[in-house]
């Protein structure tokens, strides 16, 4: 077996020392992002039923990573230094040996990724054995919420990758053409150009769909005047990007100008807000307050941002209770939105990393500033 | 608000009989599938820890469709006679005071499709409010697994567009061409003859890859003469396929002619067996025991099989221990395969609707039988 590549080494120690903390001699990490970021193992979930894979991070020695005889010959690659160990009978009877061997007494289990139902068998079944186990949640994501170079330079590679789609996507936009079809093309320039994929189902919707935060892209044609969200991401060697402009085809109403000004208005004063040691609440307060002022408050019914990595959508929420607070090399999207329902939606949202005075916008994308 | 459909009716009306029988005075559905089943809301989650959404069945009255404010116009498009509530401050906040309304003593939450964290919340939550919250699996997957007329005519059209994708697919294979080269032509093509997607990521895995039953795409380069598992299938009208083939580029070696032959006979041995009473791991042995007697009985790992749906992997599973009898109606994939570590893989894989004396195979892509 080769030896754990220097960047999981450094993780898994860091991860032991809040281990000890909790007082949990090994810890079953369930989450696609916390398995990747420790192990390197890259295999996806198939949906909440279908797990490819658990770690098993005993308090010292070598880590484990479990899993299925589909993907033994993907995780021996992908996760250098991880033993691999298949079920073939479900977890469980794989893990109590285990746990009896390295003679764990608490387990701890991340209860956010694994659904109730398992939960309890593995509660339960390890129970009968003699070994406490506890749900857990945050370990591994509050590491994962600083980033370090290295993955500051991937997430920059992928925004910049997703501009660059953005920008040769605009062009063909044409009256006429339905949120379907541009989804599709924004999508099929994803993947040509070398993303994995889409980060999330990228979102086309104009005129009262643009009112929906989460439209799902219809065949509904795009006219000119009214307003089109394009909310669009894209994962480039994992790292995921995540961006959102609201474009008008033709000349632009006073009323919807005003409406998309308010919006920008909110966003700049969030990013304004950020910098590190600030509680997240106060950038998303800073936006929330112009559009209430606005006479909004009802129509921003989401969080102003998230963070952004491994997963689109991680730790730290920038929300009005978030009261954790920006640290250095955090990565979170700004995101403010007005909704009026049946008619109109605005979103713009760029992504900044976060410095000891402020926040670096890593957006370059203006297109929206000529309105 | 509009009125129930006549199809939701019917779902939710079978749905209240099985909750009775259970001691359940309303029933909390939390996955996807089911959701959409029962209600017509189609929005998926965004991983298990951002559900759009639950509703909540109680034994009489309106059925409810709860979710947060990005989904609002969406939910109450889609689902009509479901009354939509938004949760703002989570779900429990919410639900609280609508058990207390109904007078809910006992309320049911589908355990397998929510997290383990987020049941344990609710579980206590309402607890405190003196209602006695239990988790409950496969009550409207049971219903789901037998398919009404309407939802045999939708899955027949997935099966079609995904073989017409296929066969237009597979004439631009080359040698030299990568894996994900393939799989985004594939894709490509899925989207633009109207799917709303592929039903799973799209698997192309070549020569030693192949014997990874779940391989993601690579950069490899396929070669003439070796196998190229692509397992592919799409969503149409919320309904998926799942298809698989393995196909070779030019003259193939009789040590590989032999392997694909014998996946062949197994899945043959299957189909034969498939009948409307019998137990789904009698089809599920007719194919392995046909591998175990060629003497790769470890080069098996997977099950036979698996229903289709409105989930491209759903009840119930054809595998060595489903002891759940086969009815009419029900639809399987039939998969098997033989996976060589480092050296090669074959699958094929055909969707069946069980009939009363046997089965009838949707797929009519016969591109296996020349070898």
């Amino acid at each position: 077996m080769a030896a754990l590549s220097d960047i999981s080494s450094r993780r898994i120690k860091k991860l032991r020392r809040a281990m000890v903390r909790r007082g949990i001699d090994a810890l079953l990490v369930t989450g696609y992002g916390n398995r990747r970021y420790l192990s390197g193992y890259r295999a996806p979930d198939m949906g909440i039923a279908e797990s490819s894979g658990y770690l098993l991070i005993p308090a010292t020695g070598s880590p484990f990573l479990l899993t299925d005889s589909r993907y033994q010959v993907q995780a021996a690659e992908e996760a250098p230094g991880f033993e691999v160990l298949l079920y073939r009978q479900g977890l469980l009877r794989l893990l109590k040996p285990l746990l009896a061997d390295f003679g764990v007494a608490n387990l701890g289990f991340e209860e956010e990724y694994i659904s109730h139902a398992r939960a309890m068998k593995l509660i339960d079944g390890c129970g009968e054995a003699g070994v406490r186990v506890r749900g857990v949640s945050g370990m591994v994501e509050r590491q994962r919420r600083v980033k370090d170079e290295a993955e500051l330079a991937a997430i920059r590679a992928s925004v910049q990758l997703n501009e660059a789609v953005f920008a040769e996507f605009l062009p063909s936009l044409y009256p006429g053409m339905s949120e379907r079809e541009a989804a599709l093309v924004i999508e099929g320039l994803m993947r040509s150009r070398g993303a994995s994929g889409p980060s999330f189902p990228t979102i086309v919707a104009a005129g009262e769909n643009s009112a929906k935060p989460h439209a799902e892209p219809s065949e509904r044609k795009i006219k000119k005047g009214e307003p089109v969200i394009i909310d669009m991401g894209l994962v480039l060697d994992g790292y995921c990007s995540d961006m959102t402009r609201t474009v008008v085809l033709g000349p632009v109403a006073k009323g919807l100008r005003d409406h998309i000004r308010l919006v920008r208005r909110a966003q700049l004063a969030a990013i304004d807000a950020v910098r590190a040691g600030i509680e997240a609440r106060v950038a998303d307060r800073a936006a929330r307050s112009i559009i209430r002022d606005a006479g909004h408050a009802e129509h921003f019914g989401h969080a102003t941002g998230h963070g952004v990595g491994l997963d689109v959508h991680e730790a730290p929420s920038v929300g009005p209770k978030t009261y954790v607070r920006l640290r250095e090399n955090m990565v979170v999207t700004v995101e403010p939105g007005v909704y009026i329902p049946g008619r109109a939606g605005v979103r713009l949202e760029n992504m900044v990393v976060v410095t000891r005075d402020g926040c670096e916008v890593l957006n370059h994308d203006t297109s929206f500033l000529d309105i």
